[in-house]
């Protein structure tokens, strides 16, 4: 079974990020763009979508709360159809800055707190996926494995990607501990490697609690905002080879 | 010979616009919906779009420089690469937008700063062309008529819609007194009637200190956001088809 | 016992709504500015300040969520700490325009979204208690009667100003009914009028279901961005005089 | 003679650059932080008003044009008013943040696009100086050495703070090259230190060209914005120890 490794980028346009952000595009599939809502802007997503054109790494869209300051990371309360304009605005603003580039979107993975919302309320992820559908019924979206976002992609007729996490610690339902916990996120590089191994190969992972949980996962999720953060990809990607795991884009063999 | 009439919308969700909104586009065949840099936002380009669905009037994309402050009217110097980036930005985010109500954008037409600036400069309008072009080659590019960004939308290959003023004066070669100036903009209801007339059926205006002077219009500009605008637009629309023009919206009769 | 009339305007540049707003401070004793964040900016705070200054109108800063598309009316998940440094920098800008027209603030007013969850939130309340003692202990907090951010205010050394609404409908408790809910407007001036002079000169106003309930206003407010906003205000205030209620403006007669 | 040495902080809640950040308040006896319009918000400002506080260093509001794609590189075309608006929200916004963490500010330096504007134009330096002094005519403003915003400073009779840079290229007459000319930026650390010390202990500095140049400099600027800034930053600091400057923030010698 192939996999696609993801990676959230074009958050920030500071050098030393900006360095970063490239050395990652070696190691991924797929990219998720900020689309300036929480993070990003039209110069950042061109210079974000060419790069990711020129090594072959599948665009995705990855709209977010307006929240610069929050990062994208506080939740705001609004209803079913105001959340279709949320993602509809982002996701289209990032097709016309492909289209400078020639090129178009593969998929879309919501940002931070939307995702978890989209995780959990059915509401949040049809509005979610009725965007994503009414703008091309062929973009992918991405979101956590398992949740009610891939059950949504399903409804509104979109192939969904099911997203895990090998640095996120899981609790034995399936569902990700919060980053406010203690152990929450995964710092050694062998353990996240060992992990990401274990779901792509084994369609598993160890929850906290060292309990096995089956874990399906299309697309694995690597962290671009942590230092290390390109070292740390090349090692999974290196070991997924190693282990004769292909490594394919969203989109490509998820049709 | 047929013309548009065209509006600029959705630049205020206070209800007393709102109101205003919706009877001009009683009035108008074509609208330019603010894309959130200078104005608008998702859910105000949204309701815009639903409305002038509903009313057969032809959605078109109105971008902007970001600059809500100044409501778009304040210059930004920006290299050409980074307008288009602006430019692909907005009117993709409205074509999301229109997604969601099961419609494509008719036009494109930039807004305060930016239109003027691609009146005058053929590199701006170059590349506002080119953003247009690489996202829609179908989309009509709205500018001042005789202006630079109409012979950029030739180049690209683009339909270019050359747009008069009835309630604004002009200088003998054809540009705009400007706004700063006394007698800029013409209150008087009856005179931007006759002016309209003059425009539409003989194709010239007099010019502010006299001349009669061409003005090849394929639309004409409604300003929205004065009071009583809606009524200035009733009549408008009432004296062309009095004198049997016919009103056709943008990337209807133009193609 | 004296009365304050205050209205929530700077929303809008539109020229319809600037016209009104000139208006309404003909009639109001105190205003408060929108401050960039759910509508407003630099230029329209700055206006806003001078026309007030030059009628004698106290000014206030209303501070709301950052969102423009929903005008602030959308509640966003913030732990405390957040909505401390979303008040502060809020008021701290408010502040700097003010004091380029030689005038410094005498009172905020939490906007929408903020405004609800500081009236049954005491953690929200106290947040923004807290960010504007920090700012300066001599401002006046505005809140709902009766309401957490009212015990909040005295909590932290700060007048607190009660405030009514004359136009609302109330439950018995003495809270607002909902704006989604119908008849929670109430649009007939004579009605409202009547209603602002109960709860100034009697200190209790009808309830939806007929109760009379009590309600200790230091201030009503008007709103402004309905039609006829400046008409509806001009006839309180004169019911008011002609029932011998005086109208002082916040942080005058509630020292 | 003592010296400061400030840098620009607060343009990105990055791990990367937090960390970065933090590591540069060790070396710098001042910092200017971003105030929300070209980058930062209202809790990285508090974050970075906390972590100056502690380190004691002094702390100075960074206003600049609303461009948070562009980092407020873009100049924007504004009349004198506006530009008092624009930094007056500025700097109120960051003194509000500040008051939270119960400071207040020191200084005052425009950041990118506008720093260049005021240090060129008289009409620009200005309307900066007069917005810093209708705030508080105890803020030091920082300007290009010999610029117009000196002068500005001195006519509004605030304290102005020549700045030096250690890593620019100069032109004889004491202007800045261009950051898109080749050499612009000098890289080599070495030549950076020799260059502060220049600087600090005899008022001079060698022109790209070759000659010695007087700059008179109360302030020298470290950039934080590239790999190794504060790397760089401790080896200023040391080499002007070790040469017997004292180090001393803004406000403080300068008053």
């Amino acid at each position: 079974m192939p996999i696609d490794l993801n990676c959230d980028l074009g958050e920030s346009s500071e050098p030393n990020q900006l360095e970063s952000d490239a050395r990652l595009l070696d190691s991924v599939s797929s990219v998720n763009i900020a689309c300036g809502f929480h993070a990003g802007g039209p110069e950042l997503m061109r210079h974000t979508v060419r790069l990711a054109k020129e090594k072959g790494v599948a665009v995705g869209a990855h709209p977010g709360f307006r929240d610069p300051e929050g990062l994208g990371r506080r939740a705001m309360v609004m209803p079913p159809g105001e959340l279709e304009d949320l993602v509809a605005y982002q996701v289209g603003a990032l097709a016309g800055i492909a289209a400078l580039e020639g090129t178009w979107l593969s998929h879309v993975k919501p940002h931070g707190a939307l995702y978890n919302l989209a995780a959990q309320s059915s509401e949040v992820a049809e509005a979610v996926a009725r965007a994503v559908a009414a703008i091309d019924s062929q973009l992918v979206l991405v979101g956590l494995a398992g949740s009610q976002l891939i059950a949504a992609a399903r409804t509104m007729g979109l192939t969904g990607a099911q997203e895990a996490f090998a640095d996120r610690a899981y609790h034995p339902d399936g569902t990700l501990v919060g980053r406010e916990r203690q152990g929450a996120v995964i710092d050694d590089e062998g353990e996240v490697v060992t992990r990401a191994l274990s779901i792509a190969r084994e369609g598993h992972v160890l929850s906290w609690d060292g309990q096995r949980i089956q874990v399906h996962a299309d697309t694995i999720c690597v962290h671009g905002d942590t230092p290390g953060a390109d070292r740390l990809a090349r090692s999974i990607k290196q070991a997924l080879l190693d282990a004769g795991i292909r490594i394919v884009a969203l989109g490509t063999s998820h049709a």
